[in-house]
């Protein structure tokens, strides 16, 4: 469940007019951006901008991002994004980042729906004018560009269907290729850019009754090089990928210099979607609450703007 | 343009009772089941087949084929689906036939434009209960399963731009992929898997411009594995499908013992779209008009059915 809260009416007109508001004068009024653009949802940010637009003929976007700064112009630039065009944004930059990037791939890739990630393919040829995988294939080489580019190309069947025999033989696969560096990696991509996640889960599951430990413990072992790292990300976000934010946040906290841009890629993706749960993880896990464990580690507007997304009463 | 003769107005209600009619008593009308169905278009026929659904609660193409036989029957029947639905099923034929069917394969991706593939792909999941690709990947391996997954997992980008440098220096890399058989076919396939067709086109081009030969005519020299002959067919899908389809016909004709099921697929996909163009094409290289070469090797009710879609007045 999210974590927003949005009211159930509002006039984007309003809104509109109480941003411009703020951010007239000398400075700006941060506390009201945050107030408004904090409480709404991604059908209502969308009416907010064409209303402004519409009023002001001036992008809403744009003028935010002249009027904030730092993390928090960063959090609010993505917030304002529709969801779509938000990941190809964040996947655009991660194929420009190399190296450090490529677990962002791998989540849009394997957290979205198949007609998400579409829609995400999309958004990439109307503002890049390329092909999603174009990017990620001449960025990379290899194994590795053979599982991002089969992890984002992919439209995996999605029906509930499990064959019970076929989870068997591929989670052998997957073992075999898992537990030498050298293995079979051509089969392991082909089974994890392939199958259906339901059937995906049925071969993780296998592999633990069969080999006594998770395929990710397995793989954490050999996960030295791009390659491997990109599949234990692959692994994580497929199998349960409100565990993989769990740590994804909780690494983010605990880095000396906390890892802004983590916290706000988790947050600012998921608070319309299933933070509340992704919370629920983190504090089973850490026995503090997401909010007073950020609470300690950012700070100014982008915290409060933080906190606002996860559901904090103003 | 297409060869198909269809009404602009017609009755559902009255094709349904024509049909009915003509498989009732001793043998079947096929006179009339001809002279409806081989003039209608695909949104006709799928209203044609609802109507006699609603009236004889008896699904249309399963009577269909049991009412016919043969050539005439596979003609019909793939005529009778809708556009995805029959490549879905063309696909799923060809892969299980192997190394004979790869071909058919690339046509689907390479010759329909990339939100025509993704309706095949979804087409696959409700007819299937798999992926596309998961079932190209199981049956396939090496660079053969790259090149294969790759064309009918790629979305394309659209637009016209061009990148003339760019062009250049991937004419390159394909020409030394293609020169020689142990040549850098990693490359090759993102190439070909991942630009955009105009893209792809000045790509071509350049690469007559700088090495005195068509690529398509250098491939041929090498052609003689699966892989090859995929990228062959690839490159002339993308280039120009209508020459590729003339060939494709061409050879149909001219093997001892003609070959059916090319014919089928290539009338039956291409006479609501741009049959018209083949079929000048299939003049202008054979000085013989395709209707006169085909009636001299097909038959029967399969041959009047053909014609039909190919527009010979009756």
């Amino acid at each position: 469940m999210a974590t927003l809260i949005a009211p159930t009416s509002f006039s984007p007109g309003a809104d509109a007019e109480a941003l411009r508001k703020a951010f007239q004068g000398w400075g700006t009024d941060e506390k009201t951006v945050i107030a408004i653009l904090g409480h709404r949802n991604v059908y209502q940010r969308q009416q907010i901008r064409k209303s402004y637009e519409e009023i002001y003929q001036e992008d809403l976007i744009k003028r935010l991002e002249s009027e904030l700064s730092g993390d928090f112009e960063r959090a609010v630039y993505r917030w304002m994004l529709e969801h779509a065009d938000r990941d190809a944004v964040l996947a655009n930059v991660a194929i420009k980042s190399g190296s450090k990037g490529y677990h962002v791939i791998v989540e849009i890739a394997c957290v979205l729906s198949p007609e998400e990630v579409l829609a995400v393919r999309r958004a990439y040829h109307n503002r890049y004018k390329r092909s999603l995988e174009e990017d990620i294939a001449t960025n990379t080489t290899g194994h590795l560009r053979q599982l991002l580019v089969g992890l984002v190309t992919s439209f995996r069947y999605g029906g509930d269907e499990i064959n019970a025999k076929l989870a068997k033989s591929e989670a052998d696969i997957l073992h075999e290729s898992v537990k030498e560096k050298k293995g079979n990696h051509e089969e392991a991509i082909r089974i994890l850019t392939t199958r259906s996640k339901t059937q995906l889960m049925a071969t993780f599951n296998c592999y633990r009754d069969d080999h006594g430990t998770s395929i990710t413990k397995k793989l954490l072992d050999n996960a030295s090089d791009d390659f491997h790292k990109a599949l234990h990300t692959a692994i994580r976000c497929l199998n349960d990928h409100n565990k993989y934010y769990e740590k994804v946040l909780r690494n983010a906290i605990k880095r000396v210099g906390t890892d802004e841009d983590a916290i706000t890629r988790v947050v600012v993706s998921r608070a319309e979607k299933d933070m509340k749960h992704i919370k629920e993880v983190y504090y089973k896990r850490n026995s503090v609450h997401l909010e007073d464990a950020l609470a300690k580690e950012i700070s100014g507007d982008y915290k409060k703007f933080i906190l606002t997304l996860l559901g904090k009463k103003d």
